[in-house]
């Protein structure tokens, strides 16, 4: 990357995208070369919102680069409660380390501190925002699996709120891949990602039904639908029945080498008898988080 | 160990144990031949409940291994609340680390996990289950004291809920101690326990007055009398003055060379007039746990 | 330092201070020197209240020294919830340690504390009491500006409860400097601090009006002034705002080399468009707390 910041993942190139995937794989591949290559640096954890995982596998990345963590800690015990802006907090903190991680729950926020701190700034997610090192891990996780060239891929579930999948399905036109949405038609993309995704060029379908798309796809990409989406429980029930991913619908309708994804935490979008399968991808998924990021935060700090 | 996992001190065979302390206090006598033993490795700390001393000395043994650690910070903060299964955050938290440390309120916890993930775990406590690195840190601070042979110990407060003492106690039978339980009897050993312990081959006995068996006592073991087990609070002001520990006590009654052992945190069943006399061997059974735990995650790791 | 703990600026000799700012000088100006100054050792954090900011400094100070941190965590997940005396506490966290860094709403903890562990204390907050390395960082950042020689110095804001004023104060007594304490009569100096400035032989002067005493500055350091201090809102806003530093207020009245400084977090004592001026030193102030903990901690450990 020829940038100073990650702040979305619209910001990057086919050839970007592909620099950091193969990075990452040669991490993944050899991971005790990377053991002392940013031996005395630190990164900061700023995390305004919890998000265990996300946080968790930064801290692993930047540990087995030989990097050291500062962790801001939470929200409730910090500087921020007693009114401090945000601009003042990532100008304090940039004195700390050498780079700076953050998540907020207001969209803009990455980009806002990015432009005060001369540190390199990586968005961990930023509200109805963005989370470009999802993205990138998502990327990676299909690069090993069904590959990013002649791709058929499936997202499913809440296509509506759901910013991990504007963000795949974004990159994903870089690739060419043709991309089935299935969902209720009360959570279909919004017009507005429609058309951005139209303008970029994708290949998008629409679908109601999971079944009959089933049997073309590489790779079906399964979100949570939140109940509280629904003004009745009862159709919550319904729908989410509907997109339930079981052993019997896969083995009926699904290639034999299909790769189920989830960006986790699942409830039970997928049953766990398919954890054990040659389908569930979900937890490699989660993993490759590390080399992921490994391989963003050697380009950045 | 020829263990990949430690979930009790149950599994563990004399032999066992006598190479843990063995190498504790290797750990002991020369902790600069640790520092860079397990550098590069990291140790995943999963506390679904607090326990700061728990978590700190595992923190302390796995950095002065020269190993890292990865905090999943508090429950409040996590995937659990999302409704995550405890399954699904270990198979996530295995890709972070090359092993984990899961302390849960659930029995069994710990044993779940293991049947999940591909690296090594350690119960550090799991409900009213157990937390074998509590006994291995008793028994090397008994060793260091007065030896594993030929005990005479006390073991006196809560006898029927302290997980602690019944760990203890199952351990203490290995090495052939004559184990007195000196309680209330409303806080007598459970059943249920004395019977595992009779039939582990254990020297028991079982007492209401504490002056009357410390004179025979190598080592006192005290654990805490907790408020909320009386409906009444004269009633346990009244029992937890029957055996609290006081300076006079001791001098009167038990033998000069004996160690008052204590869990932590304690209230005031021991008096800190104690803290500064010979018998007081508490705070360093607390220290012990950082060169058990070393030589612990270096058996697993 | 000839000392074991640092638990007040007031031990400190005007030698003492200077070299600990001598030696955070060399640290800012080649880091790379200090990195594995004090490898293999630990650091134990214990932070009884919130202190994001402080504890992210320590915590970073240490690690550019080469040494590891061990996080007490919140209090609320502490042993201290079920009771725990502070010198139980401390006790048992020496043993984690090669020294302790601690925060505490008492006064009067830090002396405590360091009365029962044989690990070096710094007191980082305790209540009304001290916060040494405050006033160092406050010094260090004052004699890189503006020198600490023949200064002029005006102190504005909350004077009465302001405890990093007060020890400020107290340590520039050691350098002959001219103070000037500017704030509404309702939070003038309490009596006991201007006899104890009295008797070091400091110069001081009370004012009222910012404006008047400005252009003879050297150094303008802001304290927030507290909204809960004023039992009427009208009454704190008009305060407020005429003791509001602004762009125009410098411009007309300052010196060109005026710093200006703030411990911050600022709510809005101090106006944004400052920040990008050559007047604005309290980020950079901020920053400092890195090498001067890191002297600090470099003469301790």
């Amino acid at each position: 990357m020829q940038q100073d910041h990650l702040l979305t993942a619209k910001q990057l190139s086919r050839s970007d995208i592909e620099a950091v995937l193969e990075r990452a794989a040669e991490f993944d591949d050899d991971p005790e070369a990377a053991r002392d290559l940013h031996a005395g640096e630190l990164l900061a954890l700023c995390f305004f919102e919890p998000s265990t995982r996300t946080k968790m596998s930064f801290e692993t990345a930047a540990k087995r680069l030989g990097a050291g963590v500062v962790d801001m800690g939470s929200v409730d015990d910090s500087s921020v409660k007693k009114g401090e802006s945000l601009a003042d907090t990532v100008r304090v903190v940039e004195g700390y380390a050498d780079g700076l991680v953050l998540r907020h729950p207001k969209q803009g926020a990455a980009k806002l501190a990015s432009e005060r701190v001369d540190v390199p700034v990586v968005n961990a997610g930023d509200g109805a925002g963005h989370h470009p090192s999802q993205t990138l891990l998502d990327l990676y996780t299909i690069r090993e699996h069904a590959g990013l060239e002649d791709l058929s891929i499936g997202i499913v579930g809440d296509l509506k709120y759901g910013r991990t999948v504007h963000s795949l399905a974004h990159a994903l036109t870089n690739f060419g891949a043709r991309q089935h949405f299935v969902s209720p038609e009360s959570l279909q993309l919004p017009r507005s990602v429609r058309y951005d995704l139209h303008e970029a060029g994708a290949q998008v379908r629409e679908h109601e039904d999971l079944e009959a798309v089933l049997p073309n796809l590489d790779v079906l990409y399964v979100t949570r639908i939140q109940r509280e989406r629904f003004p009745d429980d009862d159709e919550y029930e319904a729908v989410a029945g509907e997109y339930r991913v079981t052993p019997e619908l896969l083995d009926e309708h699904a290639k034999d080498d299909l790769s189920v994804m989830h960006p986790l935490p699942r409830v039970d979008e997928i049953a766990p008898e398919i954890d054990d399968t040659e389908y569930a991808t979900y937890f490699e998924q989660a993993h490759n988080g590390v080399p992921v990021r490994m391989a963003l935060l050697d380009s950045l700090l």
